[in-house]
């Protein structure tokens, strides 16, 4: 059978462009063995951590390998299974490669029970990306009602759902964003208190003061560089900064310098915590639970941005670093 | 009664001189209300906090009054009581001016149990300065055996302290000092595994890395500025960072440019906190204990420069700013 995928040309320096990436086309043996899978990509999730993963350093990921398919969160659809559990038909999620066909070990995905219309939601808010909504400002952040959360990168897939989970927990939520289509509809859409849109600024510490009268008690940084040093000088006394995302400087050729930060965390008490979802493992359960909740009950919305056709998957990834989403990005493929 | 203090003569922009710090001379009142205390000061504290206290800006602490006289820490003497609770010859404690004779209500101080001669302890290892390693090391550090702690300004009041409580909680102990007189004192007197003179390092990283090849847990910070920026990339995932002094930025006229380190906190799941003892209060006796009783073990030495004189605050504390201390900076007045 014939596949397509997409393989890693290059480790780029700087601010990737298409030659990054090569599409490669293959075949797939005919025979499967014991607990394997042949699988069709269905949804492709493109996430700015995989930026990170295009260089050669050590991280909490493993960098992609040249000349080898990328690989990252995917739904697809198995046609065709040599284990018991599974058969053909059946939805799956997984780390896999981004290939419109592909054979696997089904102990590399797991079964998800929904239609294909709802299943892209398994790459958003009920998977990765809502998962680190939860754990970042529910077990990082520890909001308290009434307090001020302030979220830049605001009107992507996990700030979207920062957000809602802050207002759900009766706080006060500002947004930094780059258009204003995205402050409008985290405003009318998604309830945001406040939204700052940081391409019409001319002085954003001042209207992100004007935003928190009461100053920050939570910083969720998706984004770092400028807009966190617009920020950090607002934060209260035992605020908390949850480190999520620092995708204003994951194309940077050198360290970046910036104001340093160490005075207000120190006089301030404030805490900075970076992580990643893995530390919480043992609560995905209880994240999976309440968020599913929430969406079901309709206290969370989704927020996507499809794209359609696997051959569009270098592009998509890219245009996160020039905020071309609204929400979770994903790639569709074909049928 | 004639007393002398030393008021705040002006705020100084960068690094002070004796010029921000005037001596006055005036009279005491000849008779105590009820409940006050005249006290002839003993044992002055100098602290590197102070230098921001000199300055107009929101800290943790209020900044001084300009003209009023400085206050810190102080043990003094009772020479007068009118609060039957106190006699004369009684020690005290207390946050209290720079003055050599001074009328206090009684409840701004509370009695120490000790000798004059070991009176000086409880401004260094059974005070403020213990109380901050104890906290700092082990409610945000949070160290366990065989783990690597490094520390900023180790020759430094806390740092002394904090490398001997991380010995006592099975760590090894890398401590940076600027002299290679402290790095003998810390490496034969306090039992440090490395230290590291960063006055004679031209390339500080390498060494860091050379002193700690399994990767560093805790960085307990009292420095900050390029020491930091030496250490930081050489943090462990899940590493810990104790913010408890930056005293190289102290006198920064404006705030100071480096490297942004919100990369490595991101990808490594760094922790970094604030704190000031306050944080800890309802764990002063609980830290107190601890440090009182390791102390008599001899599992902690106590280590002071005492300066002789009260003429001598305003140097001593300069000299904080210099490195002109080992141990704790503390001040001696006349009899």
């Amino acid at each position: 059978m014939e596949t397509q995928s997409f393989v890693l040309a290059k480790r780029p320096v700087g601010l990737p462009d298409e030659s990054a990436f090569k599409l490669k086309r293959s075949s797939l043996k005919d025979e499967l063995k014991d607990k394997e899978l042949n699988l069709h990509g269905l949804f492709y999730s493109v996430d700015p951590y995989m930026r990170g993963r295009m260089n050669d350093a050590k991280s909490y990921v493993e960098p992609f390998i040249l000349d080898q398919p990328i690989n990252g969160g995917v739904v697809a659809r198995v046609s065709e299974s040599k284990d018991p559990d599974f058969k053909k038909g059946d939805l799956v999620l997984g780390q896999l490669p981004w290939a419109t066909e592909m054979i696997v070990s089904s102990s590399q995905v797991h079964k998800i029970n929904t239609t294909e219309k709802l299943a892209s939601e398994y790459l958003g808010v009920l998977g990765m990306t809502g998962l680190t909504a939860y754990f970042g400002l529910l077990k990082i952040g520890q909001p308290k009602a009434g307090e001020t959360v302030i979220i830049s990168g605001a009107a992507g897939a996990v700030g979207c759902v920062v957000g809602q989970i802050a207002k759900i927990k009766g706080c006060k939520v500002v947004g930094i964003v780059g258009t204003n289509e995205k402050a409008k509809l985290l405003k009318n859409d998604f309830h945001f208190d406040e939204t700052i849109n940081y391409n019409d600024a001319t002085d954003l510490a001042s209207l992100v003061k004007q935003a928190c009268p009461d100053g920050i008690d939570i910083f969720y940084d998706n984004v770092g560089g400028v807009i966190s040093d617009a920020i950090i000088p607002n934060i209260n006394f035992h605020g908390r900064i949850v480190l999520c995302g620092q995708i204003a400087l994951y194309n940077a050729k050198e360290i970046p310098m910036g104001p340093r930060i160490q005075p207000y965390l120190l006089t301030r008490s404030i805490l900075m915590q970076g992580f990643t979802i893995g530390n919480f493992s043992e609560h995905f359960a209880e994240g999976t639970a309440a968020l599913d909740g929430w969406l079901k009950e309709g206290k969370l919305k989704s927020s996507q941005t499809i794209v359609e056709g696997f051959a569009e998957l270098p592009k998509a990834l890219l245009g996160l670093f020039s905020g071309k989403n609204i929400g979770k990005m994903i790639v569709k493929a074909e049928n």
